[in-house]
């Protein structure tokens, strides 16, 4: 009997110093801790923005085996539940592991460097494509805004709603490629077409979009029909290695994630080819500050093929090429206040998402939204838009102003 | 006979010969050859913009044996003379060079490489600062603006005087600082004093300024006390590592180029150290679109130990320390102008500046003010102006409307 008491005793001690450890090692956050058996323990002094609950001990072992795909498998299947506001957990989280690694440089660079050896494929990029992308149409209506925009949107105001917001990107983006009536413009990477229709529709330019999403595709296809707009947008289902017409403006939004930094220089090379001498260009892309493989859980589970790159990765798009780089500039802010928005529109269908798919799928994205927010947030993502034009194009703006239309009206 | 007539006429085809393969080599521009026996010629069909006279064989050999070296040194000492306008005939020779190396990238990339190894020491730095800035505010007097800013103007109307120019860049830094009062600022590199005045002046912060010159940091002190701001600007005449007080912003306008790319992570190191949390920073360099070593004459007569980064080695400052990019503007275009302005007062007062130093510093000078000059115009060279912050700082603006006050002021 006694033996069996010392026993569970040391048991119960045995799972608290582990779930300690795995605290520790994320920095030790303020969140509190519930476990299976009931034990209930902080580990830092300060109030818990949430709790974390171990629903068995398998979830320690995956966790102490793979940090982040363990958490991220564990949590999606209910082996861990959190309790408290989603959201804040991921971002005291975030933040907690920021602050630990704030002078790891050297490993992290390393694994950029090896996750960055293998190149994708066609084909490759296209599997990966589909598993993220062709989720189906009605899945991303239910929480995305009405154009259906899926990367980070511009709230030139305070009081912006993510629809205003998500229009005021597509404005941003077109005055920074200073469009005009009658250009040609190709579009790499389109989504369900918002960016080339807006650009057409508000900017009266002729848009070639390429995009390998099946189910985008579609969708934009029948969105440039409904607005009369398909005699200036075309639409092709292919690699963006396979664009060969000229253009006056090149743009690609939320594609360089998908590229992986092995087919950068074939990236920039491309444009290259097909971007005329007084030709614009613009890149907006998720980076980092510094250079630092993705997650492996978002690798795995998520966006599979993937690469974000930091500023010196991106460059490799354009140095071989001598592009002159015109403006950088970094919206983290903005992406952390979308996935935020995301998220609550996510969350207020999340019976319809469980119906769609899975519970599990619900819980996996859920995640995936509010750690992206929390990246966002704690500076482990950055997001770059990056304008740039063929070498000796001196036909580029003298200021930035005219991105600032209130500047520019009161001429 | 026969033979001495054969023997010059070959010799005369030999020169020829010779001075056709220089002009080859630099692309063939629209610039008719001269030479000391009285042979004129073109090199291609279209109308010269200006003549070059080959005073001597001398020369031949020297562009020869090392071309941008032979040649700054071969017009400087008048072995070569140049008819017609100067920076015409600058803009024609770089532009043709540059559309000669549109496809080399690695060889450049290699030597740059090489030449970054070699790090600046304090006492060596100390040298090249000497070199240049020491050469008497009477001469930099002569042909700067008012406020002897000897950087990139920022000609926000296009009617702007250099003088207006000038001023406006100084607002155009401070705003992407978004100075407060009382605020501490500390600028590395800081010339004759004009952005640390202004800063102390028109934003009512406290600015310690560093500068290797002994000129410059005499001129500061006296301008800082005449202006009654010595009680907030501290001049103080060390090397940038050196640097040891914590700041809510840290500036530094045109040193970059003289740090080195070997210490471009000192540099980094340094911010990291006396950069606080929730501060922010801007680092403002002449660059290049790719890497590249300096040119050889600039490097051996006008700035010795200097290096311009590309963006990707301009990273090495900010990456290892994981700073956040926040915004990044290329001015080229704009210092292609300044520098066209600085040459034109500089030779408005040739004559001085021959009495003051000599007939051949004159002509070197000129050769690089236009030839920088040309290099922005070309593309050769860029202008970064780059705001970082403290990764995790979110306390930066969310656009960079407040960088043009025309739309700030009509909200």
């Amino acid at each position: 009997m006694s033996v069996d008491t010392r026993y569970s005793l040391d048991e119960r001690s045995l799972d608290r110093g582990l779930v300690r450890w795995i605290m520790k090692s994320v920095g030790n956050p303020r969140i509190s801790v519930r476990l299976w058996n009931g034990d209930e323990f902080r580990v830092t002094e300060a109030p818990p923005v949430a709790c974390m609950e171990f629903r068995s001990r398998r979830a320690v072992f995956k966790l102490l085996r793979a940090p982040s795909v363990g958490f991220g498998e564990c949590y999606s299947e209910g082996l861990i539940d959190i309790h408290g506001d989603f959201l804040a957990f991921a971002n005291e989280i975030t933040a907690a592991v920021t602050q630990r690694d704030a002078n790891r440089y050297y490993i992290p660079r390393l694994k950029s460097l090896l996750h960055a050896a293998r190149p994708n494929s066609l084909s490759r990029s296209q599997h990966n494509v589909h598993h993220h992308y062709d989720l189906g149409n009605d899945f991303y209506k239910l929480w995305l805004d009405e154009r259906m925009v899926y990367t980070c949107a511009y709230y030139d105001t305070p009081a912006a709603t993510l629809d205003e917001a998500q229009v005021a990107k597509l404005d941003h983006v077109c005055r920074k490629l200073q469009l005009a009536p009658g250009q040609k413009v190709i579009e790499a990477g389109c989504g369900w077409g918002a960016l080339a229709l807006h650009m057409a529709e508000h900017y009266g330019v002729e848009v070639i979009a390429y995009n390998n999403s099946r189910e985008q595709v579609a969708y934009a296809r029948e969105r440039a029909a409904a607005l009369k707009l398909d005699d200036r947008v075309t639409i092709v289902q292919d690699d963006y290695r396979n664009i060969h017409e000229r253009c006056d403006a090149f743009v690609s939004v939320g594609m360089l994630e998908h590229v992986g930094l092995a087919n950068f220089r074939t990236l920039g090379a491309l444009i290259k080819r097909v971007l005329k001498p007084d030709g614009i260009g613009l890149i907006h892309s998720i980076g980092r500050s510094f250079p630092n493989p993705p997650d492996p859980w978002i690798l795995k589970h998520i966006f599979p093929g993937g690469h974000i790159p930091s500023l010196s990765e991106m460059m490799s798009v354009f140095e071989p090429y001598k592009f002159s780089v015109l403006d950088v500039e970094n919206l983290r802010l903005h992406y952390a206040r979308t996935c935020a928005a995301w998220l609550a529109s996510f969350e207020a269908e999340a019976d319809k998402v469980a119906d769609l798919y899975s519970e599990e799928f619900l819980r996996a994205w859920r995640l995936y939204l509010a750690g992206s927010s929390a990246g966002f947030e704690s500076g482990t993502l950055q997001l770059y838009q990056v304008v740039f034009a063929p070498r000796g194009n001196n036909d580029v703006p003298w200021t930035r102003e005219h991105q600032y239309p209130r500047a520019a009206e009161s001429h």
